[in-house]
């Protein structure tokens, strides 16, 4: 089958004509890829750095966003048949501990994730455990479907914070800052600021929904402006997703007391943080994102798409086929694209 | 001042041309009212069916739902100044017992509502406690400032049950049926259904944003069509505002396990009820909702009416200066309206 | 092996000194049954009353409560070994609907029940689904592990209910109300009330930590109080464990506005009831509660065991050799017993 | 009047034997003080550190923490008479905003607090909005009366982390945290873990309640016994209260994936601090936690001391008469005393 692996400790991909068909254990299911997303964290692979150097296996098939069609099953697969068109949650986990058998399978302590620490989806085959597969509702096209799990993320993200009928600031408007600001108005946010150092991506975030897209690049004034938009107060809600120390700061100030942040951004490095101002004094929650809930956000951004309410078009912008990889990680890494998705099906 | 009162103990209210205006106490406001809406309550007070003959005295001045403009403020009023455009929390309590105490006075034990217990807003002035006074935000107009108590039961049911992301039923459309469904949809419902027995309100109830609106006179087939549009399960929520007995036993038939009914309609006298199949065997959540939150639902009804998505212009239909108080009650009992407000300013 | 099982349509078990062994499938475990307790549902099938004789199949082998060693794995098994010892949850489902999917499979659609709709643990051997297998914390006797299937339900209402400083009403102290009264205790209940009509058992309620334990069939003063000893508001949470209609209605007077009730005891009927009164004016909510979080109230119930603060002595009263089966039974249904084990390590 | 005044800018306090009396407004109650606790405010106040010579105005009569007796009310005063006993919630505020009007007013942006932003209870009389007036259940003796302000602060830091069936490591038990310790216990928490760097503090909290008490001035070796001894995971809760940013990481490592912290301790300074491993990959929530819910945290207090669980006594152990303020002072500050009280009844 055709692959894309990571064929050196060094920065690239390169692709495979010929790579062995993986084979299902018993629990498990055989795949065929139709589409896969090029996500942030496949950037850091193809970049090899420090991250990607200290956790990625070279030889890996990357890639962990896809949709397929179900190819072969494991002998001991009770619930699938070849034939059906799934996508699948890439967080492999042995479902022994505390939060795997909790319903919090997203936080199991030995989660494995598919293009990271096995092999991913840049193929046009993949074995996936049967439990973590999730069968796509026809009404969802292939293009969408082969990115719920960066969707995924923004939809855990906004629904673990709570917009409903809610003032919103989204930090950082990437991909799923961008996913974050539509599905944020479908779930009910009343009112969505956005902050980024990108103009078209501002630019965007406002045509999505966001009623001020704030150029944090220039200054901390758009603050005082948040401030006063609501009531004096902040906003109620809070998605950090930029992962800037800067902006974090700044967006627990524009924060009312007693609200939300939900973070889903990775800093760079330990920050220095006031816990006394932005945490401790305001009465406020911070929740950690990671992931998405298994399946609890599948299930949501499965209702969030039958709504007609998300607005992806204009954020998955490319797609190619997968002997492209090149000038699709090209495109992708240089702003060009937001979200690009690769095509097995040629 | 002009009052409209109950005058007997029968049909009807009379109009007095010139009732004293009241006095403020040392913490009260006096508000001279502008606009005034019609409540199905005022319709029983109206009829003087059993329930206004068993709670209500002769001689108040009716009316709990309205807007207007601080006239004078009591010698120990902190909080408010003349000339500022109000409505009114109209649950009046002493902020003794527990709820009251702890942020829920929507449910304290010695609760008094005005226009039913105490004087109401049709009356050129009504006076009002300073904690329970709402200052109203410059960008809602009157019209809607006039309606907020029931606008605020539809909010504080949807909110309650909290519906973002999620399937909801709505049984019964009547006036607050109708809003639930506009404040249901801009709060984040994924997709609505309706039942009701009023073809046009029905109708109504689509266009306001509802994917399927069922007649419920025609039979139950709609709760297994219900079940068949929400993955063979049943609804994620249902927002109770029929009381009737049949409509609620189908109502719980469409909810899937686990989900969350939220009741505000009133069944005229007790329910024979399946508490096994309909609540235990399901593993659902029932709550009872009474008025608006003190002042939660306020404020979220301020970011809902701000966010431009509550679509309200469909539901108040009329408009009567006080002294057609006879056409404009008929109006509303008849149907040809569904919200009617009393205007007091010309 | 030996087991008990329904051998006719009517009363009563037989013991069949040879049946067959069963056989694990492919993500089974064959589980060697150390002691097996009887519950109120195994009396019912026992006397074969209505219940029973619409769902329970002849031939059945009965129980659901168990501790055992595991004996044999399927050939796909992954998690466990022969030698452990462990207990089972009893509700099996085939984890494809929405609440088996999203950490509530205690609520799924397809549950079928060991020892109601498949063999069940009276007996030398049971076959268990792999996920459905709990590792039993070795500080965990096994007269306690052979009983955590109804000790989960008395943990599951009290953790839904949430009792941690609050004062409790448990309605119905029969094994699992009992079961509940030094759970709530245990959980943090600042004042436990309990209500029956079997003197020995309210004794034994008081025993276990309740302030009050009212005789209910010696009329509804107790209602007052209950609300006396509670600033005149009444309880903060019910525990409905009785299924009597009249101890329901008892039960919400003396439920605070805004309170909480948790519903696990079953009407013999539906029930004629005042949703005006007990839920919609006290803006109260209501819990179904059916088995147990799967394994979220089996950790809870681990902690709780651990922390020592369970006593569960009193409760658990007596353990016979399996084939003094019919002893066991008359002594649990005379009410000589309250808990009664079958020991099958003879 | 006598009372205990910041008399310069510098070291402790001054007492004057003969202040005025000070002259409630309309809405204001005047108590007469019989006892009041010092606090580790107080110490601030007394060393006159940077935080206290940025806040405290001169001339200003200290002290939070009281019991007195309701002497005279304003003429707007309409819930209480002279001659009840009453504590009182120092957190003063305005209750225009937000979080004010809906439950929170513990987190209300224009908070003034007694004994820190305007005349406070080390004297014969105080003056009280009356909506700040706590009534002191007559089960509750003066000596715990006079300290509900810290035991509040301990209480809802539990209840807002929520500690039933959960095992709970408490960071750091200075006065607040050994409360914590006994509430915790009885708010239903299964085991409670312990760090601090005092010995006899670390004895102490063992007797209250704790299954272990580490000394962290030892190292970090505990951090790997808590995670032993719950499950290999770590513990469901911490209870921040030490504001140390050593004992911070290491509180962090020893929570579970999807724990919650409470945080309560200030740190001097802003920390550097791992979001990513802490919070983001964890999963996990984080609450500030700001003085004590008005009143839910006073009810629950309440709920708590008439269960009779909490253990006190070990806690409150020195009383002096105002006139030996110096002697109270030190016994605080040099740690022989934990919680001291001045009493005004000589």
């Amino acid at each position: 089958m055709r692959a894309l692996y990571k064929h050196h400790a060094g920065q690239g991909l390169a692709f495979d004509p010929s790579r062995h068909i993986p084979e299902p254990g018993a629990r498990d299911v055989l795949i065929r890829v139709k589409k896969a997303g090029i996500c942030g964290t496949d950037r850091h692979i193809w970049q090899w750095d420090d991250w990607a150097a200290g956790r990625i296996p070279v030889g890996i098939v990357t890639g962990h966003e896809f949709v397929g069609i179900i190819e072969r099953v494991g002998s001991a697969v009770t619930q699938y048949q070849p034939g059906l068109r799934v996508s699948a949650e890439g967080h492999i986990c042995s479902h022994t501990d505390y939060n795997a058998r909790t319903g919090n399978a997203h936080i199991a302590r030995d989660t494995r994730i598919i293009g990271v620490d096995r092999d991913g989806c840049f193929a046009d085959y993949i074995v996936i455990p049967e439990e973590n597969v999730w069968p796509v509702h026809p009404d969802i096209p292939d293009k969408v479907a082969a990115v719920l799990d960066p969707l995924g993320n923004a939809v855990h993200t906004v629904m673990a914070a709570g917009v409903s009928a809610k003032t919103v600031l989204i930090s950082g408007v990437g991909i799923i800052g961008l996913m974050a600001v539509t599905v944020a108005k479908a779930a009910g946010a009343s009112r969505i600021f956005c902050t980024d150092i990108n103009p078209p991506r501002l630019e965007l975030a406002k045509k999505l929904g966001a009623v001020e897209a704030y150029d944090a690049s220039k200054g901390d004034d758009w603050v005082q402006d948040v401030i006063k938009q609501t009531r004096g107060e902040g906003v109620d809600v809070v998605l950090e997703m930029s992962g800037s120390p800067i902006a974090m700061g700044q967006s627990f100030q524009a924060l009312r007391n007693g609200g939300t942040v939900a973070m889903l951004g990775l800093p760079a490095k330990p920050v220095t943080f006031d816990f006394n101002e932005h945490i401790i004094f305001k009465g406020c929650t911070v929740l950690g994102i990671n992931g998405r809930k298994i399946f609890e956000t599948w299930y949501q951004m499965e209702d969030l798409l039958l709504s007609g309410r998300l607005e992806l078009d204009d954020i998955i912008t490319h797609e190619f086929p997968i002997e492209q990889f090149d000038k699709a990680f090209q495109t992708m890494m240089s702003g060009d694209g937001i979200k690009v998705v690769l095509n097995l099906e040629n």
